[in-house]
């Protein structure tokens, strides 16, 4: 792969060798990846020499054969709410990733997108779930951290082209990973079947009257196509942040949860930045860093009773969350990151613009 | 290998290449391996093709000669109270741990175990250990984490078939790690010498009241036969967890400490869990996860000063400890995992079998 | 490489294939480097044959040219202080770093030294940072996790032969890591521009009193020669503690900051001891331990706010902080480690030595 990493106004300083990175530039419509900074960049796969191309397409398997010629069209969360009973459709489905340079993945996912929707309820709330698998030859499942349920029911697979719902509450306030529990569950999430479910406190944040600013972020590694060797012992080939709607923090029953964020994330000069976090692997760390800030407050898992101060850092175990909370003292941009630095390299950096 | 990862239905959908993995299915009749689950199970090495079991044998080393033909029964634990004064005796010894398809692992050792068998202890007791080093090659040695000593003294090395004892305090309750820590210690950890020493505090867990069942849980991975390059740079060929008996958390001195649990864990509809967990390494980070629940309580490295509450995954460095509780509300089957689902693909998930 | 792991009297006992690795012994006159511990130690790279240095000078990139022949003095970092206004002044510069057996590392450095000089304020301070890039080639910058800016202007990049100075308050107390932020990031931090700034809290630490010593230990991880490719998907070469000079926790302002400890750590029986630890990565997480005690106090990220108890290792992200604090009560050797022992093989030991 040939990257361009000279600087401005000298001489390449560095030596990248044998190594091929596709970036993954647009997930779907839905999703917003993070990963464009500056210079830093990584170049787009067109860039990658013959040989090395046939070298990552050996590596990886290919599209299955019941899934070869389907490509999904994205379908809306749909989320009904009445009193404290939520009702959730989801679907599973098989949609291509658009990859830069014009590759695709041909990612397993829910509702089409990578990490898939959010989803955002109240602490207490009962979910009502319907999974629709329009998979056509795979079943999947969906397992909610957020819930108290036997997974052998709760999280039971759904077969190709039937639908399955599933009743489970919310108890316990937080930012928690949910995840197709298929077997083998390391390629179904690895293909793309992740996402992101916040439940909200009943009595909030401590810190709820000072925020400005809510966002999520969603940290996710990447590996070659649906080669479980390599996504067992390999290295990533990307990791990645994305982003997701959010209103408010509340909870989100008009159909816009998920929504398109097609703009860097943005605030003004003093704001209390909120984000919620969630690292969903499959199988990496995460040390989640905003660069010029530290964190005045962090909740990790996101629950108000685990609250820390004045973090520079934190640390998110694989499927773990946290509310991390800071204030943007100047106009200017501030980039977050995984100060993990070689997954900086592979694509984790996103950006916030602060303006007066 | 040849790994059967069809489901039930359907066609194989993922490619697994050029991997080997020897599955432990049973370390030795003190202990129970959790990693038997589903469909997901990693296929025994009868299944490995000639060629693949022969690189396997270059990678490893061969036994040491002293240790040829050495496969001594495992040593029951012994403990004896006397006030706070405790007399702990265990062995360094050489036995072998079978592997799937009839393979052996000629493991290093406490008891015959690997783990080795659970120590459990009070907060303020004072502990007498003794160590009969019945290797007939290796000095070995004592590492408690849950002692204060200075280690030159406290932990130095028993020579080959002889004995030597020592005496410290466990002053700070919590779930802490033993192993050997004669040099190169990750040979000595890596090749089986490690397990948990619990210490009970004395004004017990804030939660003791609410808890109905108690285990011991210990993650832990493997490499390639005494091949300390691969235990060095390379990937664990396994990662697992294992358990040991524990009485209702109280030290037990008549002998069945380390007895065997030859059947799954168990709990009521309704029960309160404690898991006393522990991540003996050598070299990974867990991100311990029960599947289909969430951590009511947690207690940092056992202590019950660092109390969190809501949390989906704890995340443990190496040799870190925790006391996690969670309440299972449906009668079913709850697996619990590291959520580095790299780690599950190579045998890190056990489960819970809940009745009415 | 040879590794004599024989222990003192039998025979060889594992086996070490195919790995090269070089020790830093000294990697400048003002930096203690922390491996040096009994039987354990890995040989220096002379014991390398011929072949093996070889493979490792090929993987390595060469010094880039503006660099040849290059080898600045180290630079004395110069701190003043007038209120609570603290100029700091430091430079970026390209220093020969001392290889075991005559290999030298020329690394990228703040003042000649990696990591570099220990920077130390109060909580409150405002920090006039000036930086003198005296590297003739590179465009360096620093960015310090202790303070709030907007990174495009407060950590921004000073171009070859000039300076620039910035203005930050250093608002919140902690263990805090710095480093040049100029991209590619990996490859500057990587190469050895990182350090630790210590901001000291103005309300002091609870334990603050039961304190009899105090050392700041700082955790990097090295790679080939400004490899890229390596740092991004490599497995480190060397892991290392450093320690950095401080006076009773106070900023030192006389110029003495970052002076040389040329002698092991020490302590006296009954002693509280306090270290400052830091993991600076670039990608890997710590597992901090100390053998044969356990951490009676610990502040996550250095913030008194964030108090845990009886801990036996502390996890630390990458660029995480940390204040531990532990009481030795026994004259002896007490080395301290990762637990994550494969760091450990490559070099991550220190010790502490208590006397009566």
């Amino acid at each position: 792969m040939v990257q361009d990493l000279s600087n401005k106004n000298h001489e390449v300083i560095v030596v990248l060798k044998r190594t091929v990175i596709h970036k993954i530039v647009g997930l779907s419509a839905l999703v917003l990846l993070l990963s464009a900074c500056s210079g830093q960049n990584i170049e787009s796969s067109k860039d990658v020499s013959p040989d090395l191309k046939d070298s990552v397409q050996v590596a990886s398997a290919e599209v299955i054969k019941p899934h070869q010629g389907i490509d999904q069209d994205p379908t809306p969360l749909e989320v009904e709410r009445d009193g404290s009973d939520v009702y959730v459709r989801m679907t599973s489905q098989i949609t291509d990733i658009e990859i830069d340079g014009g590759h695709d993945y041909k990612a397993w996912t829910f509702n089409g997108e990578a990490p898939g929707p959010l989803v955002t309820v109240n602490e207490g709330d009962t979910i009502h779930f319907t999974m629709e698998n329009m998979d056509p030859a795979i079943p999947h499942s969906m397992d909610f951290h957020a819930v108290h349920t036997a997974p052998d029911k709760g999280f039971a697979d759904v077969a190709p082209n039937e639908e399955g719902t599933f009743v489970y509450q919310a108890s316990s306030p937080g930012v928690f990973m949910y995840h197709c529990g298929t077997e083998p569950v390391l390629a179904h999430i690895a293909n793309g079947m992740h996402g992101t479910i916040i439940v909200q406190p009943n009595d909030g944040y401590p810190t709820d009257t000072e925020v400005d600013q809510e966002y999520v972020i969603i940290q996710n590694e990447w590996y070659n196509y649906n080669d479980l060797d390599n996504m067992t012992n390999g290295e990533p080939s990307q990791v990645v942040f994305s982003t997701k709607a959010l209103h408010e923090g509340q909870p989100n029953t008009n159909g816009t949860v998920g929504a398109l964020i097609d703009e860097p994330l943005t605030a003004k000069v003093g704001d209390k930045v909120r984000f919620y976090i969630n690292n969903i692997g499959p199988n990496e760390i995460s040390s989640f860093h905003v660069i010029g800030t530290l964190f005045d407050d962090v909740y990790i898992d996101g629950n108000p009773a685990n609250h820390q101060k004045g973090m520079q850092t934190v640390g998110l175990p694989a499927s773990g969350g946290a509310v991390v909370e800071f204030t943007v003292k100047e106009a200017g941009t501030y980039k977050f990151v995984t100060h993990q630095f070689n997954h900086v390299q592979k694509g984790a950096v996103g950006k916030l613009i602060v303006t007066e």
